[in-house]
């Protein structure tokens, strides 16, 4: 039997905001993974799949098989690698900037995403476009009042982060469901700084495995 | 000018699980703090006005002036007390112990609370109860399915950790919600478990300063 670590593979969706996260954090490491394409809207959503929720059952992307084990909720696999992983440090050294990170994440992961998640888009039906507007617009003006605060070259001072890996995401989101980010200086500032790192670029939905040829960058 | 380190102060609400959380954090670590009330339904909700958020630009609860500055997130609050504060740890040694209490913070945090959060509600307006224990339900069948394969006495393995302190403020609003957790009965032993501890059990919403007199237990 081999004794070779084998790469860490990751169950995604191209224009998951939350698959783009994990695989950001990858890029930024220098990681090499595989990837599983999982389609949300073929066949009916191929994360209801029984096979689909031994991964993750709260069948939702990403889930990543690392280590030996399969982790779910992106936060979760991208704090894992941060802590098991070398290269470049996804949270600062000090602890202030580091919940200055996570609230920032948080705000994202938990006060904006879920609420123009997939499923819960499902359920509300035809206002479904406005309904993920408001939380967005909702989210993204707290979050501009935030990142004047603590933002530099990139979200908290001038070094990458988990909060980084968080924001380009949720602004893809955005456009897709045509919010104006030009309200949010800040945050349109952040992102297009962003957008031109090779981390974010070849990560980006535009480009996986998994995009349709129409919508390839 | 006095060099004494100041006492946390969380501004938040009895009944909001995201305060209970931090101050289950806080009795674990055996931190003294005081609390400053914010009523998230009177006045049309105390939380909605210029002075709080400046405190919390998302306006919500809870938020912690702690350290000289102020927090928001419960879970980045959570783990800044881990990282700054000594006494019995809120996450594992081991990375991948670690990652499984994250997963199951996250897929509570993430994926269920926001979907009954008070804001959130008030939008979906008549049909809040059967929109929140949809999501709740859907949350908890997921986490059953992941506590039975992590938990020992506690949610992983037998420490406590941050998803205990997840964990029961959940089942407090699922019962709110008059969800049957005795359809989950891992869900279900835990938290017994964890309300007869007396970080929880000092913590919990039924006798805090701000619970009304009607609901103290």
């Amino acid at each position: 039997p081999s004794t070779r670590v084998a790469r860490p593979l990751l169950h995604g969706y191209f224009r998951s905001s939350c698959s783009w996260r994990v695989r950001i954090a990858f890029a930024l490491k220098g990681i090499d993974y595989d990837q599983v394409p999982v389609n949300l809207i073929k066949d009916g959503g191929q994360q209801l799949t029984d096979q689909y929720k031994e991964l993750n059952p709260m069948q939702q992307v990403p889930a990543v098989t690392i280590d030996g084990v399969t982790l779910s909720q992106s936060l979760a696999i991208i704090q894992y690698i941060e802590e098991t992983r070398p290269g470049p440090a996804l949270l600062p050294a000090d602890p202030q900037k580091r919940a200055k990170v996570r609230m920032i994440c948080d705000l994202i992961a938990s006060g904006i995403q879920p609420l123009q998640n997939l499923y819960v888009l499902q359920k509300i039906g035809e206002d479904k476009v406005s309904w993920a507007q408001h939380f967005i617009i909702r989210g993204f003006v707290a979050l501009e009042s935030l990142l004047k605060e603590t933002a530099g070259k990139y979200c908290v001072g001038d070094e990458i982060s988990m909060a980084d890996i968080c924001l380009a995401p949720q602004v893809y989101n955005a456009e897709r469901f045509k919010v104006d980010v030009d309200q949010f200086p800040t945050i349109k500032r952040l992102n297009q700084t962003l957008l031109a790192l090779e981390a974010f670029s070849t990560s980006h939905p535009s480009c996986q495995p998994d995009t349709p040829a129409d919508l390839r960058a």
